[in-house]
């Protein structure tokens, strides 16, 4: 059996998300039966992280199993030809016996796309979040400062999941506000938030960007984003920000 | 009656263009739609240009005469209420008795994105030509300057068009390599072209830009768009650029 790690960015908007249903297209079934077609085999793909609805990725990394045979090169091009065009295969490589692409997962790097703008950004409307109101983006980056380290995140996760524990690790948080979009000339409408961890809580970046956002619009100190940490109570967190402004950047293996 | 000028952004993918046709969806449908819910009252829009399937604007001009009394901010409001989400109307302004936006445009500027990176984009896929082969965006703003002034320019004009003359005065055009953008770190693989001009022919700008990426790839000289326009013939030009690429940005009054 020889084992796979691929590489695929995607446009989730037309998705109900990575995870195989029912009724409704999504990644993984697109993934899985462009697999078919190229090589005649079934297999089940597993991502790095289930990506909801309407959420996008740069770089998820997806494990499987198979007995195909044919260059890393050539499944790339095959499957990317045999997946709509909101699907891309950016890398087939070979991997480590056993590579799963969960468990194996050491870090991983989301972005959050706010545009903060008066008008909607009509071309840009399924990667962002409208924000009318003005932000303060620095205050937000200080606010988000709290965060970084190691802490129990069960403030920042949405109901329903079953996890060992709910401490993570984040190595990274930033909000910058330019677009220094070139092709928007001098506008600074764009908010954007990265975070990077050893793992992430369900909605955890959603609730980190909801929260942040009661911060950058005034509504609560910058002091309070550690305050709901310490809580450990969804409850005390800001609201769940919409899907459409999250982005899977990359994951990274040992 | 009363003149009225409309300021609208739109995203192009899922139309047939602005002007109405019978089997598909367009912008001026689907605004003359929009107005009659509103006002009960069936009007003909004037876009100041028709754009092409697939090709947006952010800051198309509409001119309309209209019986109703409601106020400009009202009409805003309620037109993209009534609007799908792809089309947003920015502004409704009183204007001049007899406004038409075609006649009394004055300038109009387009920008061309391409996307210059070996993968494809999928997040930005609907606004970009993908060009995989580098390309010298220097050379192409270099042999850009060819163009600005006035001149003839029936080369970059595709055939159907019947109009008095060819001759069009380009204000800018600027090519540069750069996206600025923050949230995709130093990527450098966005190039825009901007083309300002009192006016242009069918499909210029996108002839214009397939005619400097064929200088950008290296399959043409720097000196070759000046020998294009010299010859008055649209075979000597490069490719019509796809419309995706192509973004109305503005269009000025006197």
């Amino acid at each position: 059996m020889r084992f796979l790690k691929l590489t695929l960015c995607y446009d989730g908007t037309r998705y109900a998300g990575w995870q195989v249903q029912k009724e409704a297209p999504t990644i993984q079934a697109e993934l899985e039966q462009a697999w078919y077609k190229v090589t005649r085999e079934t297999i089940r793909a597993t991502a790095s992280g289930r990506t909801d609805a309407g959420v996008h990725s740069l770089g998820q990394v997806v494990s499987l199993q198979t007995e195909s045979a044919l260059a890393g090169d050539v499944l790339q091009c095959a499957l990317s030809a045999n997946l709509p065009e909101d699907i891309v295969v950016l890398a087939v490589d070979d991997a480590p016996d056993g590579f799963h692409a969960i468990r194996d997962a050491v870090r991983k790097r989301y972005r959050y796309q706010i545009h903060n703008g008066a008008a909607p950004d009509v071309l840009q409307r399924h990667v962002t979040w409208h924000v009318p109101t003005p932000l303060d983006a620095e205050a937000m980056q200080r606010a988000g400062g709290a965060l970084r380290g190691t802490h129990d995140f069960s403030s920042f996760e949405t109901s329903g999941a079953e996890r060992a524990t709910s401490v993570r690790t984040v190595t990274d948080l930033s909000v910058a506000r330019g677009s220094v979009e070139r092709d928007t000339g001098e506008r600074k409408d764009r908010i954007t938030i990265e975070v990077e961890a050893d793992g992430f809580l369900y909605n955890m970046v959603r609730t980190i960007v909801g929260t942040l956002v009661e911060v950058g619009r005034g509504a609560e100190d910058e002091t309070w984003p550690a305050d709901v940490l310490r809580a450990c109570d969804r409850r005390k967190a800001g609201p769940t920000a919409p899907p459409q402004g999250l982005i899977l950047v990359n994951v990274d293996y040992r």
